[in-house]
C-alpha cells in the first residue's frame, strides 16, 4: 500500500488539495468549494472527507498532512484568527489531527507555505534561505530561514505587505495604515500610481481612460516594455518602493533570494530587473547582489509548501 | 573538579573574557588586550591562553566556549571578516576548538549575542524572540527568534541600523547609503539632527553652542526632559525614525519584544516612550503593542550572549 502526503491550502471560495507521492512528486490535484457558514464548521469535516475519499480511491495510506489558512498561525498550529473563513482561536491542527487519525499534521500561514513551496519546487530552488513576496489584489509575503517558515511569535511574520515605504503618504491602505508597500506594488496599486499621475496627454494610458477601457497593472507595465515613456515612470515608481521595502526585509534577515510572485509578477523579467535596481541602492554593501527570481508555481505553490511541511 | 563555560567578547581593543558556572551565573570577568597587528594572530592564541590560565587557577574544567567577534559570522563559526581584527576567511569555530581541546564552541556576531545574552538574563528575560537595537556611535541590531539568533545566509542578519527610514536622505551614513536608521538614533545621529535644525535663539543647545560646550545626544534628552521643546522635537524625530525602523522589522519578523540598549538609551524610560509611540503608528494592528524594553546588561550583554549559546 502506498505512502501519500496531501497538501492543502484553504482560501475564502475554494479549497485546493494535492496528493504527492513519499517522493514529493503531485500525483493529483483537486478541489472543493470552502463552506464559511456557521463561523466555518464545515471546512475541516469537508476537507478530511474528501482526504479519505481519495485515499479510498487510491486504496493507500495518507502519512502526513500539511494545509495553509489565510490567516495568523503559531508554530504549533493555533489559528489566531481567519476572518474569510469566519474562524476564531482554535488548534486547526490538532482538531485535523483527531479528524483524520492521522498524527503528522501541520498548519501555517498560507502566504508562508506558498514562499515554502517556492523554496522547495519552484522559484527559490536551490535556496534554503528566501524571501518571497506575492503581488497580487493584496501583497503577501512570507519568509523561509535555513529552510524552515519564519512564523512570528503571533503568526505575523513576512507580514511585508504592510512594510512602510513611505513615511509622507496620505491615503490610507486597506490595512488602516498609510505607506504600505501594498499601496504602491500590489495590482490594485500599481494602478493607483498610475492614475494619481495621469496628466493629460502623456501617454498611451490616457487614451484608454478616455476610451473607458480600464487601466490594468498588466496594460502598465506592457506600456512600459514597448517603451511607454510615462508607464515608465510608473513602473520606475513601483521598483523604488519594492525596492526600498526589500532593502529592509534583507537588513533584519540576509535571506539568499527573493521570490517574486502573484499576477503581477506576471509582467516577468521588468518585475526583476527595476527592483533589483533600487535594491541594491538601498540596502547596504554586505547584501547586495542577492539574486531575484519569478515564482514559478503559481496556485500550486500553497499545496506543495503545505505538504513540506510534513514530507521534509 | 568543577564545570565552567566561558563567554568571550572580542573588540577592536579589548577582548573581554567571563567565567559561568554551570548555572549559567557570572563568576568573574576580566579584560585582555586585543593584539591587532600581523592580521590579528594572536587574537586567539591570547585568548587560550587566559582561559587555560584562569581554568588553572580554579583547578576547573571548561565545558563550552562562546564567542562574540566585530563582524559576520556564519551559522557554522565561519567569520567572513572583520576589519577591525585585521581577520579575513576563516573558521574561528573550528580553530578556537583546536587551540582549546574544547568541543563545545560557538562563535557569532557581537551584536547578535549581545541580543541573546539581554534575552537570556537581561531586559528581554522571559521573551523567545526579541529584537535588540544597539544607539551607540553607530547602530546595532540583533534578531533572536525562538531562543536562536537569526544570523542570516551571510551572516547580516540583524544589521537594522541599516535600515532605510527615510528615502529622501541627502548625506550620506558611514556606510555609504544613505537615510539609514543609524543616521537619525545613533549619539552621533541625534546631535545631526539637532545641529541641523539648530537656529538663533530656539533653545539651551544654542547657548550651549555660543559658550563652546559640545552638544551630546544625553544634553538634548536632558533638555527634552526638561521641557525645552526644541530637544523635544529633536526627540520626536528621533523617535519618528526608530519606531519607523522596528515597525519594519516587525513586519517581517513579529517579535515580542524589542529591547533598546547602547548609550543613548541611557536617557531611559523617554526613549521606550517616544519609540513606542512612532512604531504603534507605523506597525500593522496584529503588531501592535509590543513590550519595549531597555538593555540592562551593559557591557555584559555580550559575554553573556556569547556563554548562552555553548550552555543553552
Amino acid at each position: 500500500m502506498a505512502n501519500y502526503y496531501i497538501g492543502v491550502d484553504v482560501g475564502g471560495t475554494t479549497v485546493k488539495l494535492g496528493l504527492f507521492s513519499e517522493e514529493g512528486e503531485l500525483q493529483e490535484k483537486w478541489e472543493i468549494p470552502t463552506r464559511t457558514e456557521n463561523s466555518g464548521k464545515q471546512i475541516l469535516p469537508d476537507i478530511v472527507e474528501s482526504i479519505e475519499q481519495k485515499r479510498q480511491e487510491k486504496d493507500g495510506h495518507v502519512s502526513g498532512i500539511g494545509m495553509g489558512v489565510p490567516g495568523p498561525v503559531t508554530d504549533d498550529g493555533v489559528v489566531l484568527k481567519c476572518a474569510n473563513l469566519g474562524w476564531g482561536v482554535f488548534s486547526a491542527q490538532n482538531e485535523l489531527s483527531t479528524l483524520t487519525g492521522v498524527g503528522n499534521v501541520k498548519i501555517a500561514n498560507d502566504a508562508n507555505i506558498a514562499a515554502l513551496g517556492e523554496m522547495w519546487k519552484g522559484g527559490g530552488r536551490g535556496f534554503d534561505s528566501i524571501v518571497m513576496v506575492t503581488l497580487g489584489t493584496g501583497v503577501g509575503g512570507g519568509i523561509i530561514v535555513r529552510g524552515k517558515i519564519l512564523t512570528g511569535s503571533m503568526g505575523a511574520g513576512g507580514e511585508i505587505g504592510h512594510m512602510k515605504v513611505n513615511a509622507e503618504e496620505t491615503e490610507s491602505c486597506n490595512c488602516g495604515g498609510k505607506g504600505c508597500l501594498e499601496q504602491y506594488t500590489s495590482a490594485t496599486g500599481v494602478v493607483r500610481i498610475a492614475m494619481k499621475h495621469l496628466h493629460p496627454g502623456a501617454s498611451r494610458l490616457e487614451d484608454s481612460c478616455l476610451e473607458g477601457i480600464k487601466i490594468t497593472a498588466k496594460a502598465i507595465f506592457d506600456g512600459a516594455k514597448e517603451g511607454d515613456i510615462y508607464c515608465s515612470e510608473v513602473v520606475e515608481e513601483f521598483g523604488r518602493k519594492l525596492g526600498f521595502g526589500l532593502a529592509n526585509v534583507a537588513q533584519a534577515v540576509d535571506p539568499e533570494a527573493f521570490v517574486i510572485g502573484g499576477g503581477v509578477s506576471r509582467a516577468g523579467e521588468i518585475i526583476l530587473d527595476v527592483t533589483k535596481k533600487y535594491y541594491n541602492d538601498h540596502v547596504m554593501f554586505a547584501l547586495q547582489n542577492k539574486e531575484f527570481r519569478l515564482a514559478e508555481l503559481g496556485n500550486d505553490a500553497g499545496i506543495y509548501g503545505a505538504v513540506k511541511m510534513v514530507i521534509g
